[in-house]
């Protein structure tokens, strides 16, 4: 797994979505048009896609509104949606995805196969890695080369992503003391990997506060330490917000740059940095057997 | 501030909201109409007016998509924005309301006064608490009379909230144990709004984690305790998320009804929990001093 976060850049896709302007599914003839909304439906280390996309829709001020569905259900009647699913078999991906076509909704799947590959949608096929968390790069990509094909979106796509021992040191000690990940409505993918790695690689359970709306309640309980995260590419008001929390509550600054590059880069080194927790902590970074019993316990 | 939890009921709107059909802003006319996407808009103790719309919508199937609005920005272009501000002042509603309507989105607001109520725009009026987080039962019935105005959406309006020292006591208890508190997405709102209490009451800061997505990273470096919500009112997917969660994870389960009378009458004795928590802890749950830094820290 470390060898993976290691070795991040050779996940990165570097051929555009091959994709069709209209496919038939049902009966029913599917239009894949530049929609104001776009549903990004997935969950877990495939349905952080959906709030990355959203995070950079905002940075980049991209033509489409995205929202993100982590759940069997959504209420939306019109847009575009993109189903991620790693496995391809996860139960409310696809609950969603069918819901999105009886709408009329045309999907498109990321996946390395499973049900969401035969459903008879469009589908960009992506390798495998040894965890779905781990196979970030190619998810994150196959959506930004689909946006690129809709939507004519520009995007950098890195040829390295180095490796800065430093910065995954302070990420191992900052995320070791259990805090806070404190963050941009505009990062809020970024902090939710961050939770996201630390609970299943390492074990642990931060929790995540998002400005400007933590400066409403959860300021006044904070204990600290946070991990506060931000950006020069953000919003002032965004900026000024993350300022502020660390005038009040004790903890570390990092900086990431909002490009492509700058996120995956960020994110190896929370992928380091949580395996070497795990591995102080004695525990298995890529086993994760609660995830593994709720399965079991679900209808099939 | 014990006292407005403990006869909320006296806060419930009675009266439908009165508003035109049309009305002029800035030379432009904004029709207000049955749009599919309604954006909520507000922070804090005003910003969780939207979480609950956003949950009834869901176990209402009610005929629009809710967006909650908690920044300064949003990237819709099209629909109809309901800005909620107690203070009528807060700085990220109003900027979102202007956005809206710059963008020709039709912006109905809810607040006591302030600038709010004075852009011009139709406001459904409401009458102070000893705190804007008190003030629930009146943004929320606000919110509903203009639903009910604008949709025809039905809904209970309760006659009294009746008081339950047990349930109180059980709150009291649990959430002074720091819990992460547990929901489904379809009672998201509920969620939110005991973690705000907890932080702004009692200046504790327990966390939220949301089904079905919890289930895939949280539940692996979840320590609990929990305090896990549920409904009869939610799909039944949600709800054997959240008995599947108290299986792994030592925690408190609390049923609410999903009704305006259920929601009121738990979030009440949350209030109340919550004030106790304070006094036990020799804290002041009315002030919210580092609120107060924060926007003396801002630019005004």
């Amino acid at each position: 797994m470390l060898d993976d976060y290691m070795n991040w850049e050779r996940y990165i896709l570097k051929t555009p979505a091959d994709l069709p302007d209209r496919y038939n599914y049902g009966g029913r003839v599917y239009e894949i048009s530049q929609a104001e909304r776009l549903y990004v439906a997935g969950m877990g280390g495939s349905g952080v896609i959906g709030d990355l996309i959203r995070d950079l829709s905002m940075v980049r001020d991209w033509p489409f509104e995205v929202i993100v569905v982590k759940d069997y259900f959504f209420k939306g009647k019109s847009g575009l949606m993109i189903a991620v699913s790693y496995s391809g078999n996860t139960a409310e991906t696809l609950t969603a995805a069918r819901l999105a076509l009886e709408r009329g909704i045309p999907v498109i799947g990321i996946t390395t196969g499973g049900k969401l590959a035969e459903m008879g949608v469009p589908i960009v096929k992506i390798p495998k890695a040894s965890a779905p968390r781990a196979a970030l790069p190619q998810m994150f990509t196959a959506a930004l080369w689909i946006l690129r094909r809709i939507y004519g979106v520009a995007f950098d796509l890195p040829e390295v992503l180095p490796y800065d021992q430093k910065l995954a040191e302070r990420l191992e000690r900052a995320l070791s003391a259990r805090p806070t990940v404190v963050a941009p409505s505009s990062m809020q993918g970024i902090a939710y990997r961050v939770k996201n790695e630390a609970n299943e690689n390492a074990k642990i359970d931060p929790s995540v506060e998002i400005l400007p709306e933590a400066h409403h309640n959860w300021i006044e309980g904070a204990r600290g330490p946070i991990v506060a995260l931000t950006s020069p590419d953000i919003p002032p008001e965004h900026k000024l917000r993350v300022e502020l929390t660390l005038q009040l509550i004790p903890g570390e600054l990092f900086d990431v740059s909002m490009t492509v590059s700058g996120i995956l880069t960020f994110l190896k080194h929370v992928g380091i940095a949580t395996v070497r927790i795990a591995e102080s902590r004695n525990v298995d970074p890529l086993k994760t057997p609660r995830i593994e019993e709720l399965k079991r316990r679900l209808p099939q």
